[in-house]
């Protein structure tokens, strides 16, 4: 079956009209031969000025909810018709649009209209103000499609890192490493290292305390949590490794020596993620690699890695390089699902 | 005055022995037209071995504490004569001489008759079977200084690294974070950029929490702590800006926007410095670049920034590039401090 994406706009202030006329274009000709279909879910009015702004003849006619059948490119628009966004300018219409696209698309892949969601970046403060109480894309997602346990996973290349925990103050983050959670999120790396069709699966599990408590002198989590959890896993025939000190697994990870990290927290994967995966566009300083994949949901959901960049809003100089990428790892695992 | 350091050869099973030879060898120049004094401090036997095993001519003297003046090249013993150590063999006897080294470089030290130290990597797990209980060279520097605060600093090139706390659990960190040592760390750490003869002494104090917490909704530190704290040092004529979130401070270091981060935990500063000074060696895998800094000390005290590297001592192929550039830092921060 071809595959069939939706993109969520995000916040409409930001780059991901943008980013979303430039990966169409770059994307032209699997398009037109009908190998891939693509969804616009957001403000028609900021993708047709985005795309006027850049210069671009893209034909995206607008379709909708109901239609029986959608062409290979379309647009579908959520919220108000006539509201105007300006690029860079924050306002809570910008938080109504993000949050109505993405309730869409999940909508949509919930009924199996869709084969999976790719997201361009939105913005916390606004969606917030506008009245949806979420941390971010995560949160949302978890809760529009019923799911307690998600899993944040960071790629780039043959770096893949994935969280126990996110969103999360420092000191709650020993209390939330539980057998049941870690258990779950390698189980969940490893199902998505078969997705993603690689031959060897071999994941490292960092240590949650500096040199993984130096045998409980600083904290004892990693010998009563991660070491039988990496045990049991063993047993079950995985290939996991650890717990290994945090500031020894990334440079192995870049190494090859690994094909994933389990990371405890939000910036324990992050930071070197971000590191690693340095790729900043030295026009805009802008991130251009990485993609963002939400694990535990029942549908497929990717993500660029980086913000709403409203400092270069409009100015159309920002880099769909991550937005190709999320699409392609959502084609990915859509397959490997069987959903197309 | 010529510079006159200790080197303490740590645990003589390591790697210690050999990159101190190497390093004399490379210093030769220097210490035969006595522009640079060593007293080297350790094991005589496993000195005198290693010289034989890597085929090296160097004379080195062994001196006694009580003799009037040491050649500018010169082995202390410290220890029961007659112990054998083996490269790569773990042994109580190689604790001993791991903190008898350190013992007599600090009474040196303060006594005026060296005007620094620099550290080769001893074992924890035998230093402390040995009897003597401490987490490593930092906490047993200021056992034996008297000191109450130090902070631990890495350096490699323009990555320069502070540590709020060190080896404690991640669940401890944030109790530890407190208004009068984060100023600590900053001040001690603008006061080193000084005796490093920086131009300029931009400092980014990193955040606690994941996005600084955005905003309480995870963690209030970095609002109710670093926050106050920086807004002090700026009213104070530092240049100190933050707090800025883990995951793109680093990035920022790397791009030469900062002269050094003020990292909150163990982690957080030495995953990504670990990463930035990525010099691995080809041949040994282990690490040659970046040098570890004890600031608070009443005395200099350097360090290697790699471990004992058991699995390859006695083979001759240790590189020695770390403690070269621990004795040029160490030498750079007498002359700044006035003790030469």
């Amino acid at each position: 079956m071809i595959p069939h994406l939706a993109i969520t706009m995000g916040d409409p202030a930001g780059i991901g009209a943008e980013i979303i006329i430039k990966a169409c274009e770059r994307l032209k000709n699997r398009l037109i031969n009908n190998s891939l279909r693509l969804l616009l879910i957001g403000s028609n009015l900021s993708l047709q000025t985005s795309c006027a702004t850049l210069g671009k003849s893209l034909n995206i006619p607008e379709v909708k909810e109901t239609d029986d059948n959608w062409p290979a490119l379309a647009i579908l628009h959520v919220g108000l018709k006539e509201t105007i966004i300006y690029p860079g300018i924050l306002s809570i219409d910008g938080g109504h649009f993000s949050y109505l696209a993405v309730e869409m698309a999940v909508k949509l892949a919930l009924s199996g209209r869709i084969h999976g969601i790719v997201t361009a970046p939105l913005n916390k403060e606004v969606l917030n103000k506008a009245g949806y109480h979420f941390t971010g894309h995560t949160d949302m997602l978890a809760y529009l499609t019923g799911t307690r346990d998600s899993v944040m996973m960071l790629i780039c290349d043959n770096m893949r890192v994935a969280h126990v925990t996110t969103h999360v103050a420092i000191q709650d983050v020993s209390a939330q490493i539980t057998l049941k959670r870690l258990r779950y999120v390698i189980d969940i790396t490893n199902q998505t290292l078969i997705e993603l069709g690689l031959p060897r699966r071999r994941i490292a599990v960092a240590s949650l305390n500096p040199h993984s408590g130096e045998g409980g002198l600083f904290g004892c989590q990693d010998i009563k949590v991660s070491s039988p959890v990496i045990a049991n896993c063993t047993k079950d025939g995985l290939d996991v490794s650890g717990p290994i000190s945090g500031d020894v697994v990334f440079v192995k990870l870049r190494a090859g020596l690994y094909d994933a990290v389990i990371a405890m927290y939000h910036d324990q994967g992050h930071i070197p993620f971000k590191l690693l995966s340095f790729n900043i566009d030295s026009a805009t300083k802008t991130k251009i690699r990485g993609v963002n994949i939400t694990l535990g949901l029942p549908i497929v959901r990717t993500s660029v890695d980086h913000g709403t960049a409203f400092d270069i809003a409009g100015k159309g100089i920002a880099d769909e390089t991550s937005l190709i990428e999320a699409i392609e790892y959502a084609e990915v695992l859509a397959r490997a699902r069987n959903i197309i």
